[in-house]
């Protein structure tokens, strides 16, 4: 039953049906919450060991260090060789943070707009900010988190449209081939946020090889979810830096990743992993704002995992977990909403988000809706820079948090507002 | 026997004397370092238990709020309660950050230089670096990483001299008073580093008080070393926050601390202090760049010393450790150098250094020749902005990290290098 061919009468009765249910599931006064990628509880214990691994006389590194004490800004030596394995680079090419990588993230655009980006020609690096006007690519939908940064930093925003490849690479090439103001591009390559596309071999191939303007660029290459599967285990994706420097390009790539995900979201932590030039970059701008990172959580880690199979077999227990959320959430969308042409979606491999697409013009007063039958969704704009989405059409969804019975509650609730919304929306346009 | 007073052969002969126990030290192949502030082992090992404290299933705040996942940007309730104490301010005027002081003050001052400070009287704060030159007050000698950010930053360093009571105050104020492009200050108010000098009431009352030409003028007020005493308890500083508000200038006061010299140096925990309108504005600046800080590690300290009785009684046993190794580095000077009109020194009752002024001209020297016998000494002019001492002669010693027996060590090769640089200076210049 197409709802964009109904006729008149059956289109009001639709309509109808859907704000009766829509009433009644009003009148149960939920209160559930779908707006953020949070892990679940059961999700944290998994790692709860980690907490007392390091303990009184067991602080010290293979080298005999005191862990406790100040310095080490790159990160303990441990940590740099277990985050090379996770980032596929050398331990050389890897600076070990503190808890967070969008940290890690917002220091490393602050540092270019404010003092730059060496490009292994120039000698004298020179701030982007200094430079005029600063630009980077957003891919869209995209992550809220890195169009704020840009926005804050005063960096201007040109979206291009995702693709089931990744970013429209056409359109990208196109516009770094000739403006220099363009400094950068944020990428998610791995089950992309919000809309789990994997970026292909040719797409990386591409980013690493295109002709840029701008000698100082930059790939924000957040790959925030790379063992992040839901059952199937982990996508390929190939490897940015390993890309860029097969051609010549070695500074283009900065990768950031955490283990915020996989461990506890508060007291992970974050890594940037890139050539030996941008790392000691980062460390020489790092230098003025620290002494060290918390090394002893550094250790917490690497004692925990070990080596990249403990990586992968917990995240299996991960997948385990959040696997049947996954399936609850495209399960209710497929009994309510397929076929009626009022809704996409996605049926992701990995990450945390499925990305709905309902009628253009809707997306905002559904999510208005289900406010109002107790489902906090994530606001409408969000996955667009300044919050704006041309089309008034892309919700995410974050089943993560809330148990399979919540998501099912919550999954009728906002399924019955796409219908009811979108119901009108056909009705007033004939 | 004053050196200076000398007869040139008895000079020559307190100088040949000298040269020969130079040599003599230096056959030693000794390899000693009083470089840095670092806490010595034994000091770490007493915040060993709060390692494990934290464990599995007890991750929870009073409030029931999960402390292993995203979020509570400003710390958690329980640590700003916990360092409102500290701090001796309301929990409201307080952020809890990650693992360090420098990234809090580094932030802060980037934060005015790009992005402007609250006036409480301009609606729209505009960034010290839009206004040109930007000026701060650095009272000499110093804490090297606090001249270091105001260099990367492009911050003009003005001196001031320290005086028994603290900044000589008369200098401050008229600077103050009639220049906009001054926008801050910097004050280590208690064992001041190096000198260890605590401001008066006076001093605070008049930093309080001051009329400032610039409207958003602040006071960078680095209390890391607040419990800090070396066996007489710690010594009393007005608290400032209070001060300025009782003056209406609420806003003049950032106050930073941190556990990094009271638990575990590299993964303590940094707290910032301040109106709620700069606590507001410090929040709002953090939003772009963090989630949260690493909480569980909050809640380890906050269960680790449960009150400020519980850190007091903590630094009583520190005190116990640290100061025989300030009675090792004062004997030494006394028995080798008192009346001879070569340096003077500080008898601090507390921080982490033991301050040198050798006679002018004189510092580099022995720094290098202390090098040469294998006693690594801070580098010449690290307690003046840009590394210059003007007048080369202030030495810094740090006496925490090695054991009493290498002070003693150290402290011989040290003074015998004073003796034979001044009489060389003193015979080159008669």
């Amino acid at each position: 039953m197409d709802m964009t061919k109904l006729d008149a009468d059956s289109l009001a009765s639709a309509e109808a049906t859907a704000e009766k249910s829509y009433e009644t599931l009003r009148g149960r006064n939920l209160a559930l919450d779908m707006t953020r990628g949070k892990p679940a509880s059961d999700q944290l214990d998994l790692a709860d060991a980690m907490l007392t691994i390091v303990g009184a006389g067991d602080t010290e590194g293979d080298d005999g260090t005191d862990y406790r004490n100040y310095g080490i800004l790159a990160g303990i030596p441990e940590a740099r060789a277990f985050f090379a394995g996770y980032m596929d680079v050398e331990p050389a090419e890897v600076v070990v943070g503190g808890n967070s990588s969008l940290t890690m993230m917002y220091d490393a655009m602050a540092g270019g707009m404010f003092f730059g980006m060496p490009t292994g020609k120039d000698a004298g690096a020179k701030s982007w900010r200094d430079q005029g006007t600063v630009k980077f690519i957003c891919p869209v939908p995209g992550y809220d988190r890195h169009f704020a940064i840009c926005e804050r930093l005063g960096v201007e925003m040109i979206t291009v449209d995702m693709t089931p490849d990744g970013p429209d690479m056409d359109a990208v090439e196109a516009l770094v081939a000739d403006d220099a103001s363009i400094k950068g591009m944020w990428c998610v390559p791995k089950y992309s946020n919000p809309s789990g596309e994997t970026y292909t071999d040719e797409t990386v191939d591409r980013l690493a090889a295109m002709p840029v303007a701008a000698p100082d660029f930059r790939i924000f290459w957040d790959n925030a979810y790379a063992v992040h599967h839901l059952g199937g285990g982990p996508a390929g994706v190939k490897n940015l830096l390993a890309a860029c420097k097969a051609q010549g390009n070695p500074e283009r790539a900065l990768m950031f990743g955490s283990t915020s995900k996989i461990t506890h979201a508060g007291a992970g932590v974050a890594v940037l992993a890139a050539s030996e030039a941008n790392v000691a970059d980062a460390l020489e701008k790092m230098f003025y704002g620290s002494i060290g990172p918390d090394k002893i959580n550094q250790l917490r880690h690497v004692r925990f995992f070990k080596n990249m199979a403990g990586v992968l077999a917990h995240m299996d227990k991960q997948a385990a977990l959040i696997g049947p959320k996954f399936a609850a959430v495209d399960e209710a969308l497929e009994r309510r909403l397929a076929g009626k042409g009022i809704a996409t979606w996605t049926k992701p491999d990995g990450g945390y988000f499925v990305s709905v697409d309902v009628l253009d013009g809707c997306a905002s007063e559904i999510i208005a809706l289900a406010g109002k039958a107790g489902v906090k969704l994530t606001p409408a704009g969000a996955t667009y820079p300044y919050g704006k989405d041309p089309y008034d059409r892309n919700i995410r969804l974050a089943p993560t948090m809330p148990s399979v019975d919540e998501i099912k509650t919550a999954m009728e609730v906002f399924c019955t507002c796409v219908e009811l919304v979108c119901a009108r929306k056909i009705s007033s346009a004939s």
